[in-house]
């Protein structure tokens, strides 16, 4: 269930991974005292799956996330139109791992002094996200908690529930050696690294110029986090995909292996695709070990769809910016189950 | 969807009820443009139905809620062991109210710094009402966001699907005139008024006894939420429910209007039942309006049934502590929904 995260960078950030680490633990310690009949394997744990009720072909799945700190960005410069995207894409693309179609969603919004017109603007990015997937916008809370939020301060989560054919869960155990790694790109952090990010970008750099074409830093970190659910569903049309990741806390070295059988490992190179401006900025500011970079950061890729090898020019052509940026290989024990050759002028 | 809340006594603990309003009117304009076809009125708002994927006879049923300041109680005295019961529950409660049993639920924690032991003993309590109901524990997110969160504090939100034949879902336009309102009783706050506990009883005052056996303030503020569910199904074994209500934030002067039909009015005599000493407290120091007292807290009724008054007796016998607290009249237009009598002695 819950998700972990690792790499120094976090650290650095306020953000405990070992206390991560433990919590996850005991969750899992907790769970495995019971287990409801209906309650199928969730691959990768990227979101629940449950046998839909009065069907024996259909399943329903579900998952709950957070904008994480991005919110205090949001927050801070008063922008408030995008985090509700953020949040409902975030939500979508984890169950489209599964390979499952929203159904509904249902967001909570925690704020310290409700003022309508910013809690309207929240749920309207909500709302308007969903709509774009068919998806319900099934319910809600929004409540007003003064003491645990600071004025101007929320909290913004959400739980997505969505379907898929029982015969249509991805199987990964038909994952091979030979088989390509096609990568949609990341258009920026999307909702992970934000306590990295501000600890390496001071809020007085966030209104200021950061490309030459006039972003801001503050445009390129709130930048929202893309819904890869049509690129998938075209590649699916014109590929066999086997396995699927969505890339976000923990990078592609903790994400890509959750879908993987043990036998086989995935090798990026990383010459074959971009890492978005901003990421190259938190690199160099925060002179980010290799290490760091693909447990911290998307470093570029947002979702990866494994596919045999004679699939992989349709997939590519199938979806704007979709890549090939690696290939499965056969792992032994004790091998990592993924690795990223940095291009040769990684410092 | 988005709850609302409304009372002076809210105001004053710094909770902005026009605010709420005018948010949920937004949400509702928003809401109001677009409808998936398989979604299915929400009677009364507890929870959102959608009909089940792959079955026209089976509804799902969503609910998604937090715990409220409460939260602040329970970090300020590290007592973490209740507040999952407390969401659990609640979420249980609101999907009943459209006759759903559970099937999944799935946790949002969100803290400032990450204490594996805490985390855990707020996930069990979480994991521990699930398995009371058969419900499974499917999911769930734990955040840390330093910066958002003080070291200590933490939001815990959690979102139910249950499961209802669309057969079985509540007949409102039923309730008739002379119909009997059995209430379940509460045992404390619950999850609504924290806010105005907060403000009306310090906090040097907690840990101090307030009932003769020795019960603290902590113990009756901190008092889980009770699920209603074995006592609500055991009196459906001999009752004809027609509609029902769970009385959280809004009181009973808000929430059961929302399952009734507009021709019709709930009247509550307020000497059938006793008001928990906590809100007996909170009525003296506060010194509460009628209007205050019926919006802001439970005064003693948790969930209300409106059965015939044929089944009324049986109904009271099926469940411990069930009263017969009122019944239904004609209402004319201009009238309100919902009106207590209060005892002789109400100052």
């Amino acid at each position: 269930m819950n998700d972990q995260k690792s790499g120094d960078a976090y650290a650095r950030a306020g953000v405990d991974i070992s206390a991560g680490n433990a919590a996850v633990s005991r969750y899992k310690e907790l769970l495995a005292s019971w287990r409801h009949p209906d309650q199928l394997d969730a691959i990768g744990g990227f979101g629940g799956v449950f046998r839909s009720p009065g069907s024996s072909e259909q399943a329903l799945v579900a998952s709950t996330d957070g904008v994480g700190t991005k919110i205090l960005i949001a927050a801070e410069l008063r922008r408030y139109g995008t985090v509700g995207a953020d949040l409902v894409n975030h939500c979508v693309n984890d169950i489209l791992v599964v390979n499952a179609s929203p159904l509904f969603f249902l967001d909570y919004l925690a704020v310290g002094k409700l003022d309508p017109q910013v809690a309207g603007q929240i749920v309207e990015g909500c709302a308007t996200a969903c709509r774009r997937h068919g998806c319900a916008l099934l319910g809600g809370e929004t409540a007003e908690m003064p003491g645990l939020y600071a004025d101007g301060h929320f909290d913004l989560a959400g739980t997505i529930v969505g379907t898929v054919a029982i015969a249509q869960l991805p199987k990964p155990e038909m994952v091979a050696p030979g088989d390509a790694i096609v990568g949609l790109p990341a258009i920026g952090l999307h909702t992970n690294g934000y306590s990295l990010a501000r600890a390496l970008i001071p809020r007085d750099e966030w209104e200021k110029p950061f490309l030459p074409d006039g972003t801001t830093f503050a445009d390129a970190l709130l930048a929202p986090h893309p819904s890869y659910f049509e690129a998938v569903r075209a590649i699916q049309r014109v590929a066999t995909v086997k396995t699927m990741s969505h890339v976000t806390g923990g990078g592609l070295l903790e994400n890509v292996p959750r879908t993987l059988p043990s036998g086989v490992k995935a090798i990026f190179e990383q010459q074959r695709w971009q890492v978005p401006p901003i990421e190259r900025e938190l690199i160099r500011r925060g002179n980010l070990s290799h290490e760091e970079r693909y447990r911290t950061l998307n470093m570029g890729l947002g979702y990866t769809l494994v596919v045999p090898l004679a699939d992989a020019a349709s997939a590519v052509a199938a979806a704007e910016g979709a890549k090939v940026v690696g290939w499965i290989e056969t792992r032994n024990d004790g091998e990592p189950q993924a690795v990223v050759y940095p291009p040769r002028d990684e410092s």
